[in-house]
């Protein structure tokens, strides 16, 4: 699959120094055409990162003309000195762009608390402005660029045609640790050639969020830089879009969304499962999500999928405490196709066997059915491993 | 420090074949003194056992006669027969007693989903039943009776003088697993000699529950089987406690009841430190708590703090989205006595130092404090090793 860039954008990924390692690219800017609009989501922990502050102020826009992302460094719990230093990241940005300063938005990534080096940030956009391209190779050194404990990029593309015109989708995001729900999880950004309002395009950002970013988690600690952006330039159909319109829009921003967001649980940390949990037969959605949150979460689910364990009292267990009230005595639990647990009794089943099937697929299917009404909900998570734990026992010292 | 047993109590903890290994008792009696005063608290996992479901119907009791408890099949998730197992148990325990069927109460902890062995647990009751005795030995082996994957026995004793008369508490717990807030976690049972109403049982139980085994995590996962058992043989003084000698009994319950609830994330599974998480300077004792939850619950945290990581930005960012509204600019925290963060921003410390002195102790102390008023409340958890997802990721198969 090829990742074509959108028109009316142009991409760089740089080596700027926050990161150690010259070879890793660990800035990227985006170039948006005048007229570009913006939509952004945000982390919702009352503790957040002075680029999300910025942001937050001047989304949704109707014209925005520069995103200048760093990784390595989160500006996060850095004060007053942290907002003073992302208004001059973006102030730089929007110079070299020769843009008005609240034409730039920013976003950073990385360790918490340490303030911003503006000298490499300052020689990073320079050395972006310089070498901006509108190829895949332009795109994939700037998905490069946002990553931080990710082992690859993640990123995805979607066409559809609306009225005999080519509409293309294309993002990248991050994120491997510090995933929990309940906001746009951690970096995410996509570039639409479509024309949409400001307001269409935040609507449409949201409803997308709340099924794809929001219902994720690696051990479901709400970081403090989670942004998600949507930047639609119109170069591919200058009216906005609406109507019908608007929906094939919307239903493709969803899949690309969904697209990018099981590429972070799929990737956590030391992760050796994706594990899918469908909670089916719920009076709401809300409380559908909920429980599935709840299994998600749970450390021990997690590990019991890594181990290859079949132990569903965990599952079960885990739905009885989520705060959702339903009738127990109706649960069904189906693991990978096998039906574990059947109205609230246990089901004879062949413990190697699910065991094995286990073992043997990277993706973990968890369905969970109630017997409460016909709301669901799908939830992606990772499973815990060693390797999660001996990571983040050392991650700054 | 010596464990007497209050007066009016007989004890024994036996092996009936639960447990693979024939050396570790996997079953115990608690006999009662005629007239003995019992109160619960219990889960609020909609998803509870059989055996809690049975004692929620007997307590608050003015007489209880018998405690069975077995460990090793936790009697969960197990449907209708579950629950005639479980009235089974206790009618076996009390015609062993010669009491009344209603004046038994039955716990089981272990392995969710298996159905009881009953010829076992009917085996278990006769040899307990010939083997009670209320010398310090007897209460050593009930004390083992109860454990699953601890590392050690949990007990505790308090004694208190009222009106010249020497009143005792006695405790056990167990619990290394599985042991998330928001109820009495995993099995306790404090004996006393004192003597109370059931109402007042009932509530000094409840609150000491608030403060000692509802404040405490290890992986923050809700159990199916937590029970608190108080039980008051009315041995040492006849007439129930009231006023200021009840305040006084109500006092030295809640210092046991901390007592008992600490020895549970010191002992959780892998666990390298005990972390106690004070939070302060809050509106309301109930958001102190549910910041400090949040704190004790982040999987980031409890590794960075068995790495010895001075990861405080972890710390914040976990309040920052525990659901309390607060000002992140009126926020400081110490972690071991030395101050990282203070009124919303980092403060220069020598990261060789912090990490050296959480490595050196068994206990980390957290304390983070905010500047909306003056409720507070002290939360304890584990940290979060490679043995704990090695152990966890094996438990059934």
């Amino acid at each position: 699959m090829t990742h074509p860039v959108p028109l009316g954008f142009q991409l760089a990924g740089v080596h700027c120094g926050i990161k150690k390692n010259p070879a890793k690219e660990d800035f990227t800017l985006i170039a948006c055409a005048p007229g570009t609009v913006a939509a952004g989501v945000y982390t919702q922990n009352l503790v957040y990162a002075a680029p999300v502050a910025l942001d937050r102020q001047r989304t949704p826009s109707a014209e925005v003309r520069v995103v200048a992302i760093n990784s390595g460094n989160a500006n996060a719990c850095t004060g007053e000195r942290g907002m003073r230093d992302a208004q001059e990241m973006a102030r730089l940005a929007a110079a070299a762009m020769n843009a008005g300063e609240e034409q730039a938005l920013v976003m950073s990534t990385g360790v918490i608390g340490v303030f911003l080096p503006m000298e490499k940030i300052a020689t990073g956009i320079l050395a972006a402005a310089g070498s901006l391209g509108d190829q895949e190779s332009s795109f994939l050194s700037a998905a490069r660029g946002i990553l931080t404990t990710d082992a690859g990029m993640k990123i995805a593309g979607r066409e559809l045609t609306i009225r005999g015109k080519t509409i293309r989708l294309t993002g990248m995001c991050k994120g491997a640790g510090m995933i929990g729900p309940n906001m746009a999880t951690m970096l995410a950004v996509v570039m639409t050639d479509a024309a949409l309002t400001p307001a269409d395009a935040q609507t449409a950002l949201q409803a997308s969020a709340d099924e794809s970013f929001n219902c994720i988690s690696v051990e479901g600690h709400m970081s403090t830089n989670d942004t998600f952006l949507l930047l639609a330039s119109g170069g591919a159909s200058a009216e906005p879009l609406a109507g019908d319109d608007l929906q094939a829009f919307r239903a493709a921003l969803l899949e690309i969304s969904i697209d990018l967001a099981k590429q972070i649980p799929d990737d956590g940390e030391g992760a050796t499962h994706l594990i899918c949990i469908e909670v089916l037969g719920c009076r709401t959605q809300a409380a559908a999500r909920q429980i599935a949150q709840a299994v998600a979460n749970s450390a021990l689910v997690k590990t019991a999928v890594a181990g290859g364990d079949p132990n569903w009292g965990r599952i079960v267990s885990a739905a009885g405490y989520a705060g959702v009230p339903f009738d127990p005595s109706g649960v069904d639990l189906v693991v990978n196709g096998h039906k574990l647990y059947e109205r609230g009794s246990p089901v004879a089943f062949d413990a190697k066997t699910v065991s094995t099937a286990i073992r043997a697929s990277r993706e973990t299917s968890i369905v969970l059915t109630l017997r409460e009404g016909s709301a669901a909900n799908r939830f992606w998570t990772s499973d815990l491993t060693v390797n999660y734990v001996r990571f983040n026992a050392d991650y700054t010292t």
